[in-house]
């Protein structure tokens, strides 16, 4: 299929909600394996790269998971293609940085993507909706299994997987949560919560991956260690820390709705008045905005139907779908003008009369009694 | 009448629209005046004081513009119903601090006060809706003569009206236009309009006269000299720089509009949507966002009926006038509260459709031909 009929497409993880979804908007796992007898990618000219695409991109493309699929080699896609697919998290920001000799193949639900030539020959992930990150493992598991009947995988007795990173020898894996803490945020306790999840050996980062910054109250939460632990425990840990986080953001806006109920009515009041009459909005204001919007959602001073719109807001306002949308290139102020309008466009059907009212005076502990 | 009583009538120059109304808000003339053989105010001591406002007061409640009247001393006045006639302009800060010795007249439509004991023995002002100085000169001119006929004015036949300060010795004449110039604000010419003002020997203030901060866009423009010329000449140099400014605020609005629309539609839209929806609202920042709204309505961005609105609330978004409508104390976050609810309601029955839409295209020079 083509790169338009893939991304005309809901993205599953986004159109359907998942276990805790109202937190959690994704798990994400993803395998890094290479081929034995082959040059790492980033050690590799582009003879050996291509030999290396030419072997794994047709068993990628030809496997039942993939039946209906979009594959491209990087040289192929233009600059706005490859952003576009960045910001759909189905390739990396190094992977878009390549071009001859690398390539991706994504199913049609966007569920599942392989990546080849990325920083090793094969990074393949899968993705659903909400907290199961079991089910995520077994899905990208069975595409890991079927690939290795037909790829002869560099793998040690010894040490497992070996990787072009010494950081992913072993399991390969890396396995992540994409959560949505406002409340934690909004109550200052971010810090907290990060230094705590770094001690239990996890990594918290930015909405997209290493090094990026916070927007939008979304954190990715993963495992460090790739060594010397199961899949299935590493799992289980990263599952039960998520969990936590989730109960500590629950908490936060429990405790920000009883302590400070006109706080948190006015800046989702805000944020829905800034996004429904704005005409300028750029990318980190809108995803700002629309954080605290599905906030809103989650307590109940939005409708219900605002979460998937809200969630492919957050999608659809970054740059390059924005530039997608208006079918020519854009200057910056341009698209801001341009994400404003389709903003307002969505949220004019989205009334809020809840917003309107004052928040209901916090019942006191013997009343509550 | 009581204080409740004169409260809770419209104010006449918010009410009404009068000349160049859009963006004069009104026309303020007051003199200055005292009375032969008694010390001005600062120097007599508390007994000779009352004198004065024993001899004063009873004179200008039986003048025939006060048929009905709101009249006090400012010691039978509590600090909330002294800051509530501060807010609406009909006292002085000055007045307000004054408490045995001092008092106010004030008639029903609130376009004529008279304030005993402030500076000066008397200082009486007469106001009005939009741009028309001559008629508040002749409204306030008919008051002093009808004193002039029961007082003996302090009178230097070659200096005309004595006062306690010298700036204001000649006609005791202070003319004063409020204007809301949001276009030469956001285009960053109010400098240049401040002093070329100055050069004619216009002063340029903020809301609440010498002083204060210009918020809300809102700047009075008055006369410096009160000596060497006639009143009818002070005014009609007035009126003209007024009109030239007016010109130039309609000039920014139009260059604004036709450069930058967009900016203006996002000031604007924004503007609404915070007001609209917002749980927490500074006294400053709601007049800075009801300014915006108030350009709205000029642009016809916002619906007509909006302009009375504006006004209205501009006046009671002030922090006594929140206080009063709460019928108690409150703190300031309370009172912010308050204040985002009365406008939030109020802004439930101004629907704005025509901010959901792109501003127009501008037409190029031959189109507009």
């Amino acid at each position: 299929m083509t790169l338009d009929q893939l991304l005309e497409r809901p993205t599953e993880w986004i159109a359907s909600e998942g276990p805790h979804g109202k937190i959690v908007l994704s798990s994400r796992v993803r395998l890094a394996r290479n081929l034995r007898g082959h040059p790492f990618p980033e050690w590799a000219n582009r003879t050996r790269r291509q030999k290396v695409l030419d072997i794994v991109m047709p068993a990628v493309a030809e496997l039942p998971a993939m039946k209906e699929h979009f594959a491209a080699t990087m040289d192929s896609l233009s600059a706005l293609d490859k952003q576009l697919l960045v910001e759909r998290h189905l390739i990396s920001r190094v992977l878009s940085a390549r071009n001859h000799g690398s390539g991706v193949v994504i199913n049609k639900e966007e569920t599942i993507s392989v990546m080849i030539n990325e920083e090793d020959h094969l990074r393949m992930q899968a993705v659903r909706a909400g907290l199961q990150l079991q089910k995520v493992f077994r899905m990208i598991d069975k595409v890991d299994s079927e690939l290795e009947e037909q790829l002869d995988y560099a793998f040690s007795p010894r040490f497992g997987y070996l990787t072009a990173c010494p950081t992913n020898v072993g399991t390969g894996m890396r396995a992540s949560a994409m959560l949505h803490l406002p409340g934690l945020v909004l109550s200052n306790q971010m810090g907290q919560v990060i230094q705590a999840v770094n001690k239990l050996g996890m990594a918290v980062r930015g909405l997209h991956g290493e090094g990026t910054e916070a927007q939008g109250n979304l954190f990715q939460i993963s495992n460090q260690v790739t060594l010397g632990e199961k899949e299935s425990e590493l799992l289980e840990r990263l599952d039960k820390v998520v969990l936590q986080i989730v109960e500590h953001e629950e908490n936060a806006r429990l405790t920000l709705l009883e302590k400070e109920p006109n706080r948190v009515y006015d800046q989702i009041g805000r944020a829905y008045g800034v996004l429904r009459y704005a005409h300028h909005l750029d990318s980190k204001e809108a995803l700002n905005l629309l954080s605290l919007l599905r906030m809103g959602v989650d307590l109940e001073l939005i409708p219900a139907s605002g979460r998937a719109m809200v969630d492919e807001l957050m999608m659809l306002s970054q740059p390059a779908h924005v530039k997608r949308a208006a079918g020519r290139n854009l200057g910056a102020r341009e698209r801001d003008v341009w994400r404003a309008e389709l903003i307002r466009g969505r949220l004019r059907e989205l009334a809020a009369p809840a917003l309107d009212k004052q928040p209901a005076p916090p019942q006191s502990e013997e009343e509550a009694a």
